[in-house]
C-alpha cells in the first residue's frame, strides 16, 4: 500500500471510530505546569547558561526542524537502515559545515552545534572526534609549527581526523598497545606498523569510512629501544578520491548497538612509512639523529583524556533531559487502576523518576563549572606549560571519577525511564530504545576508582563516630548533609582503599568521592545565584535548593548499609532519612512538569509522541506506529511459509 | 566487493602479518579446564534433567547447526533487516514443523522444540504465543466441545493464534479494558469493538503478521450490563489468503529494541459479529437468552497468565547460560594490565560474574521443579476443577513474585555481563547487545509485590532479634543461611508492608519472598540429588552446594542494609560475611570454564566469536567484522558529502 493510501485510511479509521471521547492528557499537563512555583522561562535560561543562548538555542531548533538536510525525515529515524543511517549524519555535518559559513552571529552559530549534538548522538560523535578528539591532540601534543600547518585544513574538514588508540587486544591499558612507530634514521621516517592481528586498531570513530587521517598512538623505537608511547600522524585515504593509501587497511566495524549513524573503524598499518615529523613533538622529541628525548611530563600525553571524560557530562544531561521529559510527561498523562489514578502519582513511580530529574539539574549546572575550569586551563597550554602540567593529576582525578560515576548512574537513569514506559519503552518509536543503545558505548568496562586526591582535608571528619541528627529539618541543610557524606567517603579502613586486597569496595569508594563532589560544587554554585544581580535567577534558588536537598538525600539513602555498618547512624535516623527522602521525593513530583519543561526540548528533538509537550499522546503514537513500512498488508512470504500451513 | 574477494583480501591481510604470535587463548581455557572439580558431561546430564534427554539435545543442536532453513546465514544474523527477521523466523517456524512430521523420535521432537528456542528467541516467541498462550486458552477456558471442535487444527497450524490482552491505554490491569463483547440475543451473536482509540489492543505477538485467529479479552455486555472480562475467539485473517476479515483492522507494529524476528501487532475491532458460542465458556457462561452465568471462582480468569509468568525462569536460564559462557570464556582469554593478567583473575571482575554463573544453575534447578508441578495442577483442569482452582491463589503469588524478581536480576546480569565484556559488548557481533534488547520486552514496568501467602510459619523466627553467627564455616550451611533470609522476610514492620503507605519497601519485600522461595526449593532438590540412585549426580552434591552456598550469601550481601537497620548483623558479622562472599566468588571463578562447559552451548548457538569453545577469539571476532557488508570502500556518499570537503 501506498504512503498516501495508508494515510486516507488512517483517516477512515479513525473517523470511523464514533465514539472517540476527549482526551485527557491535554487537561493533565495544563493542571501540572499550574504547579509551578518558579518561572519556567526564567529556569530554562538558567539551565542553558543565560538568556542570550537559551533564546538562540531555540531559534538553532527552528532551522533544525525546518532543513530537510539536517531534519530526519518524520517519525521515522529509527525506520533507517544502518547504511542510510551512516550516510544521512554525514549529509547533516556537511549541511552544518555550508550554514556555518553563512550565519554571521557567532553565538547562533554555537547554538546550532549544540543543537544538532543535542538532536543527534551520531552527530554528536563524529563531529566530536574530529573537532575535540582530533584537533586538541594537535594544540596540545603538536609543536607551534604542526599545529600551524594543518589548522587550517582540520578548520575546514579538508583534512577529516580520527584518534587511534584502542586495540583489539587492548583497551584502556595504554602501556600494552602493539601498534610501532620504528625510526629509520637513513630515510629520516618513522614505520609504523600493526604487528599482529591483536594489534589492530578497533573501535575508532570516523575511521570506518570517512577519515583522511589519524592520530596514532604508537610504541616508539629508536635505535631498537622502546621509549614508550606517542602519537603520530598518518594519513589513511587519499582526500581526493577516498581510496586507502597504500600500507593502510581500514574498514567499517559494521552493526552495533546504537549510534548506527558513527561509521567506527578498525585499521591495520602494515609497514607505513611517515616523516619523522609526522611525530607530535611538544613534548617528547625525536631528533633526526635519532636521539629520544622524554617528556619533562610524561602524564601530559594522557590529558586529552581528560577533555573525552568530560564530554560524558554534557552528553549525560542531554540523554538524561529528553528521556525524563518523556518519561515524565507520559507518567502524568498514563492512566491505571480503579480510580483511573495518574500513574505519576504512584509512590514506587515517582520515588525512581525524582532523584533522577533532581540529577540533570545538578549535573549540567557543575558541568558548566568543570568546563569553564578546563578551558583556562587548556588556554596554558600556549602560555605556561609548566603551569598547565601542575592542574592535571588533579583534572585527572575528577574526570576519571565523573565519567565512571555518572556513566553508572546513566545507566540506573535509563533503566528507571524505560521501566516507567512499561512496554512502550520496547518500540524503538519511543525513542528509549535508542538512547540505552546511544548510551551503552559511554560506559566504561569497569568502574574506574577515584583518586586519593579527593582525601585531602578530612581529617578532621574523621574522628566524629556518631551521627548528631536528631530532627528532620537538619537534613535540608546542604552542608549538614554535605558533611555526612564526606564522613562516609573517609571512614573507609585502611584494608577497603587497598586497591589489590579488595577491589570491590575500593570501587565504591571512588563511587562515593565522586558524588561528594558534585554536591559541593553545586553548592558553589547556589551561592553564586543567591548573591547573582540577575534578580531572574536569584529567585530560582529555593527550588534550586530543593533539587540539591533531594540529590543529597538521595545519596545517603543510596548508601545507608555503608552508614550503618560503621556505626554512625542508629535505626531511628534512618528512619529519619527515609522519611524525608519520601517527602522531597513527593514535592518535588508536583512541579516535574515544569521542570521538565524548563530544559526545552522541542517535541521533533525528543522524537517519542508519549513524551509530546501538549499532552495528546495516543493518536501522535498510534499514527507513527501506522506509517511504519509494511504496518499493514499480506507479508511478502505469506504464500511460501504460512499459507501452506493454514491451507493444509 | 564481492564475498570471494573479500574473502581472498582477507587471508592475504593475515598471511601479509608475519609476525604473528600464537594465540594465548586455547591453552588458557584448556588450563581453566584442569581445574575442574567434577565431570563436565555428568553436570551437562544434569543439567538438561538427564542423559538422554541431554544427548538429544546435543543431536537437536546437529541438525539446527546443518539445515539452512534453520540456521542463520553464517555470522551475519545481526545484519538482517526486520523484514528479514520476521521472514526468517517464519521459515524457521515452517521448517520445524515439517521436521516434526518426519521425526519419529519423540525425545528428539522434544529436544528440537527446546534447541530451537534457545537459538532463537523470535522462533521461541513466536511457536509460545500460537502454542502455549492460544492453545491453553481452549484448554483452561474452553469447553470440551470448543476445545474438541479447534485442537485438530491449532496442532497443525491451520489455524494461527494469537493472544489478545493489552491495549493501547491499558497494562495489566485487566479491569480498565476498554474492548467490549456486547450480546445480541436476536442474532444468538457477540459483536466484538474498540471503542476507541486507547481501546486497540496492542503489542499482541503473531497479531502483525501472522495470525488467522486471535483470543481477545473483552468487556462483556449482557443486555446493556457490564459483567467483567472474558475470552472470546475472534477470526482475523482468511486462512486462504491471509487478508485481513470485514471489520478487522490489524498491523504490525514495526521497529522494536529486540526480538524482531516477532511480528508484535495491534488489532482495532470495528463492531465485528462471532457466534455467541465463541466465548470459552467453561467457567462464566451466556445463555442463548441473554442470562450470564458467572464462574464459580472468578480467579481463574487469570490462570494462563501464571503459565505466562513461569516461561520467564526457562528464559533466563536460556540467556543467563548464553551470555555468561561468553563472558567467562573472554574473561579467562583477555589479558590486561603490567602483567598480562587474565582479566577474570582481578577480583571485582570474577565478583561481578559468579554470582551470575551460580544463579543461572540454582534457577534452571528451581524451574523444573516448579513447571513439574505446574503440569500436574493443569492436569486437573480436566478431572478436578475445584482442586485445581485451590492451587492457583499459591501459584499465582509464586508465579508474580519470582517473574518480577528474575527479571529483575537478569537486567542485572545482562549488565554485568555487558560491562564485563568492554566495549566489545557494544558490537552486534557479539550477541550482547542482542540479549540485552530481547530480554527487554521481559521485564515488567514495574516490580510486582510478591502474596503474603509467603508469611506463613515464620512466627518462631520473627521472634529471634540477633543473629547467632560467630564462625565463617556456619555461612556455608545452607539451612543456616536460609534462616538468616527467612528471619529478614519475616522481619518488616507493619507500617512497611502496608501497600498504600510504604510502597517502595512492599517491593523490596515482595522481591525478599521470592529469592527466598528460590533458596529453600533449591535446598530441596539437593537434598534428592544426595539420596539419588545416580551416582553421577550424587558426586556433583558437593559443587552443587558450593553454587547454593555462593547464592545465598550473595543474596544475604545484596540486603546488609536492611539486616543493619533491624540490627540483626553487627559490625564484625558483616566483616565475616564479606569475607565469606569474596572467598566463595574466588572458588566458583577457579571452576567458571568447566561450569559454563556445562550447559553445552555450542559455538554457532552462542552467535559470538569471543565466547568461542576453543578461546582462540580474535580472528573470528575479526573475521566476522571483516565480513560485515560494505566493510571495506569507499562509501556510497562519498561523492556527495565528504569529497567536497576534502577537496574544497
Amino acid at each position: 500500500m501506498s504512503k498516501k493510501n495508508a494515510l486516507v485510511r488512517l483517516t477512515a479509521i479513525q473517523n470511523h471510530i464514533s465514539n472517540q471521547p476527549k482526551p485527557t492528557g491535554p487537561t493533565d499537563l495544563t493542571r501540572e505546569r499550574e504547579n509551578a512555583t518558579f518561572n519556567v522561562k526564567h529556569m530554562n535560561w538558567l539551565f542553558w547558561g543565560d538568556k542570550e543562548f537559551a533564546e538562540a538555542l531555540q531559534d538553532a531548533f527552528l532551522i533544525i526542524q525546518r532543513d530537510p538536510n539536517l531534519c530526519f525525515p518524520a517519525g521515522h529515524h529509527f525506520d533507517l537502515t544502518r547504511p542510510e543511517q551512516r550516510e544521512f549524519t554525514m549529509k547533516q555535518i556537511f549541511r552544518y559545515r555550508q550554514l556555518r559559513e553563512s550565519l554571521k552571529n557567532p553565538l547562533l552559530i554555537k547554538a546550532l552545534e549544540t543543537a544538532m549534538s543535542i538532536y543527534s548522538e551520531s552527530f554528536m560523535m563524529r563531529t566530536y572526534v574530529h573537532d575535540i578528539l582530533f584537533l586538541q591532540s594537535f594544540q596540545v601534543f603538536g609543536t607551534k609549527e604542526q599545529y600551524d600547518s594543518y589548522i587550517d585544513d582540520i578548520l575546514k574538514w579538508k583534512v577529516i581526523g580520527c584518534f587511534a588508540m584502542t586495540e583489539l587486544g587492548h583497551g584502556s591499558f595504554l602501556r600494552g598497545l602493539e601498534t610501532t612507530a620504528t625510526y629509520d634514521s637513513k630515510t629520516d621516517e618513522f614505520i609504523i606498523h600493526s604487528p599482529t592481528l591483536t594489534a589492530t586498531k578497533v573501535w575508532i570513530g570516523m575511521a570506518g569510512q570517512t577519515a583522511t587521517h589519524t592520530i596514532a598512538l604508537c610504541q616508539t623505537i629508536v635505535n631498537g629501544k622502546m621509549y614508550g608511547v606517542n602519537w603520530f600522524i598518518v594519513q589513511l585515504r587519499d582526500q581526493k578520491n577516498g581510496r586507502l593509501l597504500t600500507g593502510v587497511t581500514a574498514g567499517d566495524m559494521g552493526e552495533k548497538y546504537g549510534r548506527n549513524g558513527l561509521d567506527n573503524g578498525w585499521i591495520q598499518f602494515s609497514h607505513v612509512r611517515i616523516p619523522r615529523t609526522n611525530m607530535l613533538m611538544r613534548w617528547a622529541k625525536v631528533t633526526q639523529e635519532g636521539k629520544y628525548i622524554p617528556s619533562a611530563n610524561p602524564t601530559i600525553s594522557y590529558s586529552t583524556l581528560i577533555g573525552e571524560r568530560l564530554t560524558v557530562l554534557p552528553g549525560a544531561v542531554s540523554t538524561f533531559g529528553q528521556i525524563l521529559t518523556i518519561a515524565c510527561r507520559y507518567g502524568c498523562v498514563r492512566k491505571q487502576g480503579a480510580n483511573d489514578e495518574q500513574i505519576m502519582d504512584y509512590q514506587s513511580h515517582y520515588v525512581r523518576l525524582m532523584p533522577c530529574v533532581a540529577s540533570t539539574y545538578i549535573i549540567e549546572i557543575v558541568n558548566r563549572m568543570i568546563m569553564n575550569k578546563w578551558q583556562e586551563i587548556m588556554k596554558l597550554v600556549q602560555t605556561n606549560q609548566e603551569e598547565f602540567a601542575s592542574y592535571l593529576p588533579d583534572m585527572h582525578a575528577i574526570s576519571t571519577g565523573l565519567k565512571a560515576t555518572v556513566t553508572w548512574w546513566g545507566c540506573e537513569v535509563l533503566e528507571r525511564v524505560r521501566r516507567s514506559l512499561g512496554g512502550h519503552a520496547y518500540s524503538s518509536y519511543n525513542a528509549i530504545a535508542g538512547a540505552i543503545g546511544d548510551w551503552g558505548v559511554v560506559t566504561t568496562g569497569k568502574k574506574i576508582i577515584g583518586s586519593a586526591e579527593f582525601m585531602n582535608n578530612f581529617q578532621q571528619i574523621r574522628s566524629i563516630t556518631k551521627s548528631t541528627l536528631s530532627d528532620e529539618g537538619q537534613l535540608l541543610d546542604l552542608n549538614y548533609t554535605l558533611e555526612m557524606y564526606t564522613w562516609l567517603s573517609s571512614s573507609t579502613t585502611d584494608e577497603e582503599t587497598t586497591w589489590h586486597n579488595n577491589q570491590v569496595y575500593a570501587v565504591k569508594l571512588g563511587e562515593l568521592y565522586s558524588y561528594r563532589f558534585t554536591l559541593s560544587e553545586y553548592m558553589k554554585a547556589i551561592e553564586e545565584y543567591s548573591s547573582s544581580k540577575t534578580s531572574e535567577f536569584k529567585a530560582l534558588v529555593p527550588i534550586l535548593t530543593k533539587l540539591g536537598n533531594l540529590w543529597a538525600i538521595h545519596l545517603i539513602h543510596d548508601s545507608l548499609g555503608l552508614f550503618l555498618e560503621r556505626g554512625y547512624f542508629n535505626g531511628e535516623q534512618v528512619q529519619m532519612i527515609r522519611k524525608c527522602y519520601l517527602e522531597l521525593c513527593k514535592e518535588i513530583r508536583k512541579e516535574c512538569i515544569p521542570l521538565v519543561d524548563s530544559w526545552g526540548y522541542p517535541d521533533f528533538v525528543l522524537k517519542a509522541p508519549l513524551g509530546k509537550f501538549d499532552g495528546d499522546v495516543y493518536p501522535a503514537y498510534f499514527n507513527i506506529m501506522r506509517a511504519a513500512p509494511d504496518c499493514i498488508g499480506v507479508p511478502s512470504y505469506w504464500e511460501k511459509y504460512i499459507k501452506p500451513l493454514t491451507n493444509s
